[in-house]
């Protein structure tokens, strides 16, 4: 496979290099791996920019339904619009057998949406990098904006959060015990918490929630990154369509200040050293993964297990015989 | 300073050995660190085994004064107790300064107990170091009882459950919903729930505070290193000394019965890989903050920042010109 071309198919907007190439970042293979950063590099200078949504919301939010309404509601404005989504826990069912495709009908047949259903992979730090890197092609291909939703288990929050520039959190409505359940640090990352279901029977609980989310986001200190009133809190009916519009309105709102105001820029050039950093920390440990090191590992732990070597000792052993120290 | 004197004073008891041993581990210049791991092998091979108990209390539960009454009451037994502190916030604010031991006046002049305040020191690998050799150390030397105790923040807590043979925590009587105020990993590592304050006022809270862990705790799925009924929540009253003995006949029996099933030292063993395996990572993250890498990273990251490279190739450049792969 000629990378070049392929890498001309992507910036020509065709669906099935787009999908290739996913496979290829999403792929263990080594020689995939070296494919996959030769793309990468041969796409590098376009001046594409996509706005890459962090969407974050636990099962029984209704985020299929909200991207659903949310996306065709994009491309009803001419909008291309790509879903990217990080689920940890579909490493565990296999991935999604039957695919996102099927929670989101009608959005995976529109010509202007690109779906791509979450990687069965193990590691989080996987994921993160294919997350990453598959937003970077759509981003190529000519995306206006990518959604990046996961189901928030885990660090996979903080992941979406730090590879967004705009990090959302869709939640149902709930009484006042349930605020603790949205986890301080998420909290802080939140630019804008769409309480959802704002329909029906559930109307008045999810104004109640949303001003309840208003009053905690007030006592956060606001961020340098932040206009005045921003992080809010809104309703939304994903349902009903209703509150889309504001919504998006919203974030468009705070889009265009922060690329006025510098940040946005400062922000993708802060997520890339972040990036960077945990490639670094994660190649160094992939080194205790191979031999020699992983039998002088075996090796020292079973002593150090016995009593017969302090974990000190044999950490500075095995860093100075085998790592190069 | 010969190391081989140092330790046969130690093993031999001597007070002010160590305590120079204790400033010797917790020292951050190479050639002590040369000279403390060269004591910890002189040391092996003694077979005086401590009772480590981890307790980790928020500040406002009566730490000190249970330490306080709980160590009397031992040292009281003919037990000798040592008592080392981690507190990861006294980093900020220079250590403590005037010293636990007048947090701990009748304790710290009992000719039975040693109290090592909490260092000075920013990164909580640095500290879990010190604190496993120190206790270490305090084996070596004899005493029977070791206290590790932590305020708590941040990860000290999950550090401090690593390197004990039993975790205690202390909590104060509390409504209702507080009861989410202990993080779940942490409810999950604790051996026994101690409710201090059972007295006057609180006494009430305090049982119902009790009743409540006690039914959280059935909640959580049995360890095999658990006999029937443990973990176990229970009331006490260090300020009137009530509840410590009948506390300390229940580790007694869970000690007693971890040693004969085997759990005991499995438990030390798994304890030792784990800190084998964090020293190894630090070291190799050290490496990433020396030269010529440093110089490397700070250039790489210009670059990732400014979008001219990818993380990925940037880590891999670094990896593979400057740390060997």
């Amino acid at each position: 496979m000629d990378m070049d071309d392929l890498a001309a198919r992507i910036l020509a907007g065709e669906r099935r290099a787009l999908s290739r190439a996913i496979t290829l970042v999403e792929s263990g293979r080594a020689d995939h791996r070296r494919q996959a950063m030769a793309l990468l590099e041969a796409l590098r200078g376009h001046d594409r920019t996509a706005l890459r949504i962090g969407l974050s919301g636990t099962p029984g939010v209704g985020k299929s339904t909200f991207i659903e309404a949310f996306g065709l509601m994009l491309t009803g404005q001419g909008l291309r619009v790509a879903v990217l989504a990080v689920d940890p826990s579909s490493a565990r069912s296999g991935g999604s057998i039957l695919g996102d495709k099927t929670r989101m009908e009608r959005l995976s047949r529109d010509p202007h949406a690109f779906i791509r259903p979450s990687p069965a992979q193990s590691q989080l730090g996987g994921v993160a990098r294919r997350t990453r890197e598959a937003a970077d092609l759509c981003e190529a291909a000519g995306f206006d904006v990518i959604l990046i939703e996961t189901v928030g288990v885990g660090q996979s929050e903080t992941m979406v959060a730090e590879m967004s520039d705009l990090f959302i959190l869709l939640l149902a409505p709930a009484g006042g015990d349930e605020l603790q359940g949205v986890k301080r640090g998420i909290m802080e990352s939140a630019d804008l918490i769409l309480v959802n279901k704002a329909d029906g029977d559930l109307k008045p609980a999810a104004t109640r929630t949303c001003a309840d989310y208003a009053g905690a986001l007030r006592l956060l200190r606001r961020r340098a990154q932040d206009p005045q009133g921003f992080p809010k809190a809104m309703t939304v009916s994903a349902l009903e369509q209703a509150g889309l519009q504001t919504a998006w309105a919203e974030m468009q709102a705070l889009t265009d200040w922060r690329r006025a105001e510098g940040h946005f820029a400062a922000r993708r050039a802060a997520q890339a050293r972040h990036w960077f950093e945990a490639e670094l920390r994660e190649g160094l440990l992939a080194r205790l993964r191979r031999e020699p090191v992983k039998s002088a590992l075996v090796d020292l732990a079973a002593r150090v297990e016995a009593g017969d070597l302090s974990p000190a000792l044999a950490a500075e052993d095995l860093l100075r015989r085998h790592l190069g120290e």
